[in-house]
């Protein structure tokens, strides 16, 4: 996978509007009309945004020409995650060393 | 999960120098020097982008105030990644669904 590719994706993931954009994608195709609703923001400024993610290549547009729907897309999520995946072992390791010593402190306690 | 703490994970992540020093530190503390070392750039640069990897959380100073040794957080890594994992389903699902279609095209041509 590209780095340039991991950048856009991470970049466009680093805002809380995009981020809900996709998790409103995750159910089903929308409409820029549709995806602007649940927000308190003009169209334009919810365009711009979809811009970002489909540049990303998060998103793209169906088929239908009259309503344009926004779909999600699901390369750019997996290697994503994929990449973040590489991490687990290493936070769930200190997770465990903090329970281990948490219990130890309590043990002590008593 | 502050909004926030996504936004900053997400926006330090979306570049080929950090990610490489986090997976650098996952396999230990390093000093500055010892981070800009496998880099074609300098210090300054490389302590760049070490601030933005501390702004948002992802590595801390360890305690040897000579070495200053940059440390890997658990957190911000395991919150990212749980954010993503929700979307696992989705994009199993599209692969799934590719694969399908693929072996009914292959079935189709013999």
């Amino acid at each position: 996978m590209p780095p340039a590719q991991l950048d856009a994706t991470f970049a466009a993931l680093a805002d809380p509007t995009r981020r809900a954009i996709l998790a409103r994608l995750a159910g089903g195709d929308a409409s820029v009309a549709e995806l602007a609703r649940p927000f308190a923001m003009s169209q334009p400024a919810i365009s711009k945004h979809l811009k970002v993610l489909e540049r990303a290549g998060l998103i793209s547009r169906g088929r239908d020409a009259q309503r344009r729907p926004r779909q999600l897309e699901a390369r750019p999520l997996a290697e994503a995650t994929e990449w973040l995946e590489r991490y687990r072992e290493f936070w769930e390791g200190t997770f465990q060393r903090l329970d281990a010593l948490l219990d130890e402190m309590k043990a002590k306690e008593q």
